[in-house]
């Protein structure tokens, strides 16, 4: 064990800040580790957005489900997954404009990179005594979103981020078996599904500890709820208005 | 600046490695730390295959674009995206069966939370003395990689990732200046662009001192080559016959 594994080990999404501000220089220091993640081909495919005129802030909560802590937040942040600076920066080295359909294998590498730099930063805002909650609703309007943040052609929102100094204490919410997650040589549905028949238990006894008894559904149940509502499916035709995954 | 910041500040790729094993107790440890991630609604929608077997890796390696490292590091892991195990798991508690056609938001949720997940493995990995790279090439055949890791339908490999006690000391790649990485309230591809004037510079400069000389195309320049010759064009409709994306 060591420092930076406890504090992996230690991660709880926060939703509840201290008033005391984050400063520009520690924000800076937190988006400038998040860039040394690892980038495919060090194409860094990725941008950040950090909100601080409050009522952008307002509306773009509104958009992602009107939770108070992205008002509430010193830090809110929006990942973005960004192939327009390198098509911007190849332009002068190509014959032809920009006209051509990207593909869905760019996509997945924009939001790799954005997805390797947000864990980063969050990991170097945590060992600076912040907590973080990552906002995947910013993508349930995600049209507005991106108007909202005037994002060009071949940007979008990937996810949002809270960031502050912590004023709760969440218990740790446990994860699958390693047997569910981790297989040797081929994938092992038999031994997946052992792990999640115990973890069905475990993330039971968590929901009913973390809700006062009130919750208690187990992870398969809840993922079937998850499943047979499938949310967001404007996902596809906005990524391809955007001129993402036309081929 | 803290243990865990200048971890991450301290990042390089390794590709060389010593001939010391990475015990199984450590690699459980980096893999429970990757998980400890966050993820989207507790979806957890990624698995691990670690490729033991040395035919398996040789193969996977002539599928990979045959870099050595993938045959010469101790550990070598196969990241994929996972909506398979929640599907497995809700089925009890679902009237259909899974005829239905997944979304692209959930091929979002199962990359992202894949790349969180092995974003925080590398870290620890790297904070218990390991280096790391990741390995794109994987998708280069990626049907043929998928049949050799036996993925069921819904699964598919992300990207793979080499793992041992370093050999080399690479200098460090500089990154893209904050100015163009980091936007307050809008997108500002005016920023971005000055942010890249500078690094096309110093990128070059990293190149010549990283090839003694033998290369020294700027950053755009090295994009645009990208751009103008796409690859792995069969990723859509891989990712479609697997039952990804499918609206």
């Amino acid at each position: 064990m060591n420092e930076t594994l406890s504090l992996l080990m230690n991660h709880r999404s926060i939703r509840k800040y201290k008033n005391t501000p984050v400063s520009e220089e520690m924000l800076h220091t937190i988006i400038a580790a998040g860039q040394m993640a690892s980038t495919s081909s060090n194409v860094q495919g990725y941008s950040v957005i950090s909100i601080t005129d409050m009522d952008k802030r307002k509306r773009l909560a509104a958009l992602a489900g009107n939770q108070n802590y992205i008002l509430e937040c010193p830090v809110f942040l929006v990942w973005c997954g960004d192939l327009r600076r390198l098509k911007e920066a190849a332009k002068p080295y190509l014959e032809d404009s920009l006209s051509y359909e990207d593909t869905t294998e760019n996509f997945i590498v924009a939001t790799v990179d954005a997805s390797l730099a947000a864990q980063n930063a969050a990991i170097a805002a945590e060992s600076l005594g912040l907590g973080v909650v990552y906002i995947g609703g910013i993508r349930n309007h995600i049209a507005e979103a991106a108007e909202e943040l005037m994002l060009p052609e071949f940007v979008y929102p990937l996810f949002g981020m809270c960031m502050g100094f912590p004023d709760q204490e969440p218990i740790l919410r446990p994860r699958l078996p390693l047997q569910s997650v981790l297989h040797t040589n081929v994938y092992d549905e038999k031994q997946a599904a052992e792990g999640v028949a115990s973890y069905d238990v475990m993330s039971s006894d968590y929901l009913k500890k973390r809700s006062n008894g009130k919750q208690a559904a187990p992870w398969s149940e809840l993922m079937s709820k998850r499943l047979a509502e499938p949310v967001r499916l404007h996902m596809k035709s906005f990524l391809q208005e955007r001129g993402f995954m036309k081929r």
